[in-house]
């Protein structure tokens, strides 16, 4: 096995975005996962069994079971469709559908095959939300405000030398992390972005936004256009694996063209619900680890990496998660 | 089927970056695939079947056949790896080989599994070139050079209603398409970037670079660190739904555990010597319709898309090819 691939390996494991680094403490590490490996106890937070979603495929073609944990999204982000999803999820609508469609470098979705079938569609329960277009954004609370802020005035104050992330989508904002998660903001208000993994809401034309009953995850490049149109209720923390590597539908835009080809969800609960469920952890996204650990991605500069880029993307850097076992 | 997903579709086939609009071709048209449907033929390029390696995987599970095609790299950038390439290909070297790693959300990677076994590895043909470091970027022609002072004195015009494309991994530099590949430059030099699709070349710790014979794709996120610290040598143009889909592998940095698991590469030729390629083709990077397709994606405003990004990431911008049959 060659070496490269180790120094690889944490790209794909832990890859992440510029920020203001932490000299000290990345000083003492080379690469990005031994500054993650050394991140203290206290700077990993443990994710609420009661925001995690569990979503049993069935078992893969070899009769290996395929689990998928999503952890949905917090507050102020979606909430509309949050509530929709657990509503969902506590009437085991979720139960019996399946991922009807699989497009290359795009998403990955699932819900009712015959939800567009009038009379045999899966009858949706009671009392579910109608968020609007206008919940696709979130006004900034007064932490994200000043963390937009404290980023505004790093990036003022960018040079070469530091990592920097202008983004393209962002010609008047900045993408940042905040409490866990990948955002973008423009001073006022802020959103989640598209990033691999992430969880969004099937929608029909506008200014149909979607009950939260039809879902969909990245498996490619990140559809960063899809940012602030379509709404985001969380990611895949566990388990991306069995839906990225579903085959590929053959049918237009990725649907599967037969019923054999989809694969069905047996059953979706939280995760307090999940009596074998392991705990899961991610790193604090204010922690010193946490920017030291970004500096080191977006400036890689060890035996295998010669020339250190001087920034990195948002959607280059998932939040490390790890599983914890008691 | 939803709406929603035809919209959709068109970011899956043509993602494309900012750059600036050509108003006139623009407003004619809602979509950026209506764009491109409307090119003239005169802005599509033929691909020299020469510069086309075809791949045959093993069937898979039902049979089915698996043709993968790979578009080499032209001058001046990553010729003496794809010279090398060239050599093994000509010497059936890739034929009997495997993909042997497949690393989520990163690369499939494919070589002699037997590669770093002393007395089992299969012997490379003589004559193979020794590219440096240094060949990692080129120096740009005239063309080139003119081409980023042109896109350099855009950018710095740039404003919140024209695309515009900040770029993470380039604080000095300007991402843009040249001659239909998507590349990086700082005024000096220029290299190709790390986009999903695109093909590298393996090589073990600096100073090495590797010779071409052991190769891999990007699946997933735009891996853009590892520009100009791997040779990057062509895209996939056809078939990637065959390296997308392939199982994770469970070893290591996505490497399969057992040789069952790997997908055999059942030969590799030159697209002249395969009797029954199609003909493949790309919109000029060049022409009035890429740039108004460009301008389409980046401010995307239809019954689907409510608000614009106002620019789009270069590895969101794949450029537009097509199969032409006779």
């Amino acid at each position: 096995m060659r070496k490269f691939l180790s120094a690889l390996s944490l790209v794909a494991l832990f890859p992440a975005i510029g920020t203001v680094p932490s000299q000290a403490a990345t000083d003492k590490f080379v690469t990005p996962n031994e500054v993650v490996d050394a991140a203290p106890e206290s700077d990993w937070q443990r994710i609420a069994p009661n925001d995690l979603m569990v979503m049993d495929l069935a078992p893969d073609t070899r009769g290996k079971p395929r689990r998928v944990v999503i952890q949905l999204m917090p507050a102020p982000f979606s909430q509309g469709w949050v509530g929709n999803i657990r509503k969902l999820v506590a009437a085991h609508w979720f139960d019996g559908i399946a991922v009807v469609r699989v497009q290359d470098n795009y998403v990955v979705q699932w819900g009712d095959p015959d939800g567009e079938t009038p009379g045999k569609a899966k009858a949706l329960p009671a009392g579910l939300a109608g968020p609007t277009e206008k919940d696709y954004v979130a006004q900034l609370d007064e932490r994200l405000r000043s963390t937009f802020v404290q980023r505004s005035a790093k990036e003022a104050g960018r040079t070469a030398a530091l990592p920097t992330n202008p983004d393209s989508y962002l010609p008047n904002g900045l993408s940042l992390f905040d409490r866990g998660w990948p955002l973008a903001a423009d001073g006022r208000v802020g959103w989640p972005v598209h990033c691999y993994g992430m969880v969004g809401v099937g929608r029909n034309l506008s200014p149909d936004t979607g009950t939260g009953a039809e879902l969909y995850t990245v498996i490619g490049q990140a559809p960063r256009q899809l940012d602030r149109n379509i709404a985001l209720v969380g990611r895949i923390i566990a388990g991306m694996e069995h839906m990225s590597s579903l085959p590929r539908g053959t049918g237009p835009l990725g649907f599967y063209e037969t019923p054999a080809e989809r694969t069905r969800i047996v059953s979706v609960r939280m995760g307090n619900d999940v009596a074998d469920l392991a705990a899961y952890e991610y790193l604090s996204t204010e922690s010193a680890s946490f920017a030291a650990y970004v500096d080191k991605r977006a400036n890689r500069k060890d035996s295998f990496y010669i020339q250190p880029a001087g920034g990195v993307d948002i959607c280059n850097a998932p939040v490390p998660i790890r599983v914890v076992t008691p």
